[in-house]
């Protein structure tokens, strides 16, 4: 189904006109964040931790040491938080009260299960690092056994999700339009920059084609309209 | 004291020596961040919400409608967990296993506590505007009576705090410095870019300086080092 049920845990109560609830918005927004919030409850008090994921179908994927709270935590198959935002631009209206951000955010919540292969854990593994850095995988040395017992790797398929998204300039009231105060938007991007060497590299070694082109399609774009 | 207590739950468990407790490196990351991720619980499930904030002292203020979930979860008093990321850059190291990424994250915890008076809610609402755009309050038109009715403000004291910084180039093993592979790091900056006037706009309205200000200073800088 291209479309997730709104339930009590991922409908939208405020500002109901900037909910989304079907896969393509959704997963839009996923997979354009590089990192996201996870939430998780130790003792009635939540905690929030930043991570890097990936998504694979209808499943996020995160990993991290095999010692590590927030991976055991969540392959305790408990109930999970996972939350992606992209702020894309501060808004500047007429009144003080209107003033917002614009932004494409994704909450989604599921239970994780642990990868357990060695088979599974690299392809696992391998998605990670192609998301972040397509090409990267095949370039670097592979994990060796000490490494990949050290590391976790967890699914957690989605079972509900949903989007909030602004855009746009500000909307004032119809009375403050007269006023003369500049409003508009300032745009937000994430931008990556020139390479930085490594000052261990041997002598001769080449910035790769794949980081060469992460710079070109990760340079500021207009993104989709929704 | 300048430096919070390390407890069970703010203490850095992984990768000790990322972790700071110093209020001078917590704060730093705080006041840099445009918005925070809020974790709070609901029948034991965790909910991750992205919003504007900012800090006064010893505290984080959040704002948001009279009946918003968050807003009046908040208000109850019930533990939250606040987190700031800032995403620094793409660790590429020789090994898949040692790749990872620069950031700067803050995890903190308190209870909330709503703000009433009308005079400290606007003082709050104006620090909250200021923080994001300086200059902007005084030049915006000032909440009315309905819109100071339906706005909320909460103040949140920080009761434990911890920051967590990776920088700097890939740590590989010894022996793979003498592989062929690239490695460095690719910074990442959050951009704000020229601003887009309203089409609305009066005729002769001008872009006011503190704007240009915040353009000028929001370019990507060298960022202070830990």
């Amino acid at each position: 189904m291209s479309t997730f049920k709104r339930t009590d845990r991922n409908r939208i109560k405020r500002k109901t006109k900037r909910g989304h609830y079907d896969r393509s918005t959704i997963y839009r927004i996923i997979d354009e964040g590089l990192i996201c919030h996870i939430g998780f409850v130790q003792n009635r008090q939540p905690f929030v931790i930043p991570t890097i994921f990936a998504r694979v179908d209808d499943s996020i994927i995160i990993h991290g040491s095999r010692v590590s709270r927030l991976l055991n935590y969540i392959k305790s198959r408990r109930p999970v938080c996972i939350t992606v935002t992209l702020l894309d631009g501060l808004v500047l209206a007429r009144s003080a009260f209107h003033h917002s951000v614009n932004y494409r955010s994704v909450v989604l919540f599921g239970k994780g299960k642990a990868i357990e292969t060695d088979e599974e854990k690299l392809r696992a593994l391998e998605i990670v690092t192609e998301r972040v850095m397509p090409g990267r995988w095949s370039d670097a040395r592979q994990p060796n056994r000490k490494e990949l017992n050290a590391t976790s790797v967890v699914a957690i398929p989605i079972e509900e999700a949903s989007a909030k998204v602004r855009e746009g300039g500000p909307i004032d009231e119809a009375a403050d339009y007269a006023l003369p105060v500049w409003a508009g938007v300032l745009p937000i991007v994430q931008h990556v920059s020139a390479p930085q060497s490594d000052s261990r590299l041997p002598a001769g070694t080449a910035t790769p084609d794949y980081v060469i082109d992460y710079l070109k399609f990760s340079r500021p774009v207009v993104k989709a309209s929704y």
